[in-house]
């Protein structure tokens, strides 16, 4: 595993897939380039994000600045919450994740302590398990009680103290406005839901869509391309009535059959099974349509990039992974050599975010449903109050009573809060009469049941008012790419057997070069026949390089092989070409005229390789391989 | 003009081409969101721009992250020099970009105080042609001078000082890592350029590429869109041989004729003039044909976009612009309600970057040019020293002479630095010999003429070793976007003339959605045609929207074009439709199965309008328009 890993890596790295930022100052951690291939690959991913949920699904697209005002992450809970619990190298000062601290301690008995006792091993796994949940508190006490120390020097650690994992910053030159670099692209669509309802015509559901940078100042990034302190999230906000979560077109997805993990399988130590998705939501192990679409949708996007089904699960949160309001929450995580790796989310998050920006704010972040005609209504939403207080004061009896008073008795009883209305109310039908005190007048006055009607009833609507849910698929790109990266990743002998040669076997969707074109030997006339080839291929808008080295038509095979490029050209003629499929290494001819429209058809998807292999005749000079 | 913007940016805002960021929380100044049809004009321009200079020129697209070591920005001269002046309420504290403060005093004091005498006049039209150039203590002079006070509290103002501009933030949990939010996207290339060299087989030229966020914490935004706190650049890094600046692709940019605004034209009071290219390149005005060659490119660029090549012109920054390295600078400035901004720069930066983090990072970031035979060659490059001490001892005459002590005399002879090397020489051509001290031996010894050669001299050489020259177009998308905007506004009025109505122009290439479909009435069997239509879109790649609400159809056209989306598709019968193009209003009548197929051609630029318009019969129902 570490060493097929370390050949992905360094076949990236060599290729410049990707590069250490700032790597002629020795880098920062958790900081990458995408090199010109990573660079091409991450936005073929994005272009088919955007085709494949943005355009087909109608998503509203926005794009707001990172740089974020505290007031926004106090809302959403970050700046009080976004925090990983950190200890001190008492002496150096160097920090540590806690739980990174613990969890290598007990991985390392473990494996490396043969004297350990059973109970101690099981001891030891169950911290491993429950790490997540540990309070500072806990972690400290158990830092202590394994005397666990700083792994670099030794010396004596502090007690856990929370980091918040947000990059501050100030926005203008005063200095007295905090801000962030924003920790994720969501709360942007959040605090737009109003423009964006009215843009969609005052319409549920609907859904807004995201692609941008995010920031976390991780204390000590590991796992590279996976743990990074700055990354490209690509997010869903769909908004849907609370009351109706159905989608009209699950139908179109009900029938997927893939890897899911539900809870009770976890708890009972079961493991992930393949179930219809169907079944999923209809059997309540996914808690609603909407939620599921998105999970058949999600498993769609990410095999046809070329992840492998069987190494793809959902996993559904277990009850104390999940924020107290999400409804249900899946993780789409897919293995590779570092493990089952989250590189997506679908959660149903209920009102949250709306309610949190709604309250801080006081802007009603909320969408209403008109009725035909005005309805006595039922309201289901406890953060609105309906039930509307009436207090009608009977004049006539009143001005009886009150003379002169009487206005002055009658705003009094209008001014009553709820609570002081309602026992009003209550004295009058037990007792007939109730002492009222009226500031107005500086006296208490006597109130008689026939003087006023106190009621809190349901009044008719015009429209219900609600807060929507909102169910957010969340995409982290990076992670994605790296576990395509080690997906698409095999070796294969050269033709002498010698060497083993690196293949990425990217779908042409994802391939950061579509061709590649070569003059099999160096001379001119060959060499402007791949010029009008690279022309016809600019006009058909496939991107390819041309490689007129004069190395071995084999060498050059590995060298764009080893980049993922699905075909490449061999200009061995000055009519036709052959063309070179590469995982079968399979090798066709076709005429100068009809090349870049087969490229196209093939790397467009409108045919496969096997399509067009018996359009052609077959080339077969496997001595140039080598 | 002023009326004219407003009506762009009232349209802009209430269709959400872009929103205030945070509007909830009364927004932060300088930040905007993009809302779907911005972030879709958006999308739209940066696909272009990689089309058209990334794919079309070969280049290496790279994606770096916006967190940036201090180091890095150090190197760059950011840290040092990348400040605004600015002067602050001495009570309130409150912070004024000081150039602003004078500009606008000697401004209001030239347009409304109509007692200025002719001297005081030109005084003022002084000072704000030289307002750039003044230091700090000639800004605070003048503000004392001219008695300019706070303008919202009138409290006096302190001296000036640099304020720097950079968002600054703290890398991981120590806080002994400075970090800034990078304010260009260049130096993320800088810093990779060995590696990109290297991928690029070792060859000049060759140019890197990036799209991506940069941030400005600006002292006091102004000019909306124009001037704000976090934007998205895309810049191009060509490396170039100082050598050889020719570019083997300008004939295809060397008869464009544009406006053009040279130095020279500046200075003698002179309006900017239609020059063709290539006479520019030729007469000297531009240094070198790959500026012009981008220079070319860039017009290209921002013609096709939709600017109005009558309010587009190329300036040449003054001598005291440009920075001191630099060997010449271009921008593409475009006219809009708020004057000439500048939207693209395109520089000869010559070797200043490159040999900014040679210096720091100590790794020597050059290209070399390999002979195909050694030769004699005199370096141009000041920055490395190939001239080469050689001292050549003559071990048999320091044999005779030193015998046993012969090693340790030729070891301290080699040893020699140049300083001491050279005189030792000069003194042994005056003199014929020279007392030595040998420190192995603890003594002088005495060297004469004939027992050692000294020269430093020129060298055969397999290659020549130098820093490239880099040539920067910088291209500021928010800026170009928003200048697109006002020249793409236009209004006509409505069928019956009572109101203005708003249309942009957009190309196909730029518009938000390329296509609407409208049911003329509402029914289920134009709903069902409608449907069939967007699946019919939808495959063939087009970007639209249905509109299936009861408005009439001139409203609904009216909403479409205040869009800019170019075609329109009226369902008006079960098979065929009506197509109406945006600007011309005409109409043709277009079977169920073209439709799409017509779309596409417009759209995609392979037909235009006046194409197909012949094609099909004309539609005239000139009654549907209201």
């Amino acid at each position: 595993m570490e060493a097929f890993r370390q050949a992905v890596v360094n076949t990236l790295e060599r290729r410049l897939f990707y590069i250490p930022s700032f790597k002629i100052y020795r880098g920062v951690a958790g900081l990458y380039d995408y090199g010109p291939p990573g660079c091409a690959v991450k936005s073929n991913v994005l272009a088919f994000w955007r085709q494949h949920f943005v355009l087909e699904e109608n998503m509203l697209e926005v794009d707001c600045p990172c740089v974020t005002p505290e007031v926004v992450l106090k809302a959403s809970g970050h700046v009080d919450k976004f925090t990983d619990l950190m200890v001190k190298d008492e002496k150096t000062g160097t920090c540590y994740r806690a739980d990174h601290l613990l969890k290598d301690f007990c991985k390392e008995k473990l494996e490396k302590d043969p004297k350990i006792t059973e109970e101690k091993a099981a001891e030891f796994k169950h911290v491993i398990a429950v790490l997540d949940e540990f309070s500072a508190e806990e972690l400290g006490s158990k830092i202590k009680e394994y005397g666990i120390t700083a792994p670099d020097t030794k010396n004596p650690l502090s007690a856990p103290y929370p980091f918040n994992l947000m990059f501050q910053t100030s926005i203008g030159p005063s200095g007295v406005s905090p801000g962030y670099m924003r920790p994720e692209t969501a709360q942007g669509i959040f605090v737009n839901f109003k423009d964006l309802y009215y843009y969609n015509g005052n319409k549920l559901p609907f859904a807004a869509a995201q692609i941008g940078q995010a920031f976390r100042n991780e204390i000590s990034p590991r796992q590279g391309l996976l743990r990074v302190r700055e990354f490209t999230l690509a997010e869903i906000e769909h908004f849907v009535d609370p009351e109706d979560k159905s989608h009209p077109k699950f139908s179109e997805v009900a029938n997927l059959e893939f890897l899911m993990f539900p809870r009770q399988d976890q708890v009972s130590g079961q493991s992930a099974r393949i179930i219809r998705l169907g079944e999923a939501v209809s059997g309540g192990i996914v808690n609603n349509e909407t939620l599921g679409y998105f999970i058949g949708r999600v498993y769609l996007f990410l095999t046809y990039l070329g992840i492998d089904k069987e190494r793809l699960r959902f996993r559904q949160h277990l009850a104390n992974e999940m924020a107290h309001y999400a409804a249900d929450c899946w993780d789409a995580e897919i293995e590779c050599s570092y493990g089952w790796i989250e590189c997506v989310g679908i959660a149903d998050r209920s009102a949250y975010d709306l309610r949190a920006h709604t309250d801080k704010s006081g802007v009603p972040l909320v969408a209403a449903e008109k009725f035909a005609e005005p309805i006595e209504v039922e309201f289901s939403d406890p953060f609105f109050i309906y039930q509307k207080l009436v207090i009608t004061p009977v004049k006539k009896e009143l001005g009886l009573a009150f003379k002169g008073n009487q206005k002055m008795v009658v705003e009094a009883l209008e001014a009553m809060g709820e609570k002081e209305a309602m026992e009003m109310k209550a004295t009058l039908e037990t007792k007939g009469e109730v002492e009222f005190q009226v500031c107005t007048l500086g006296k208490d006055v006597t109130i008689k049941k026939n003087m006023v009607t106190i009621s809190k009833e349901k009044k008719k609507e015009h429209q219900r008012v609600f807060t929507p849910s909102v169910i957010e698929p969340s995409f982290g790109i990076g992670r994605i790419i790296y576990c395509l990266y080690e997906h698409s990743f095999y070796t294969r002998p050269s033709k002498g057997g010698d060497e083993q040669l690196n293949v990425f076997r990217f779908p042409p969707l994802v391939a950061p070069i579509k061709c590649t074109v070569f003059p099999l030997v160096q001379n001119q006339q060959y060499e402007e026949v791949a010029k009008r080839i690279a022309k016809s291929l600019t006009a058909a808008g496939i991107s390819y390089k041309i490689d007129i080295t004069g190395t071995s038509i084999g060498k050059r095979y590995a060298r764009t092989d080893e980049l993922g490029v699905p075909l490449a050209i061999t200009v061995d003629s000055t009519t036709s070409v052959t063309l070179r499929e590469r995982d079968s290494k399979q090798q066709i001819r076709v005429s100068l005229e009809e090349v870049a429209s087969v490229v196209k058809e093939v790397t467009d998807g409108l045919n496969t390789w096997n399509d067009v292999l018996w359009k052609y005749p077959t080339h077969s000079a496997a001595a140039t391989e080598d």
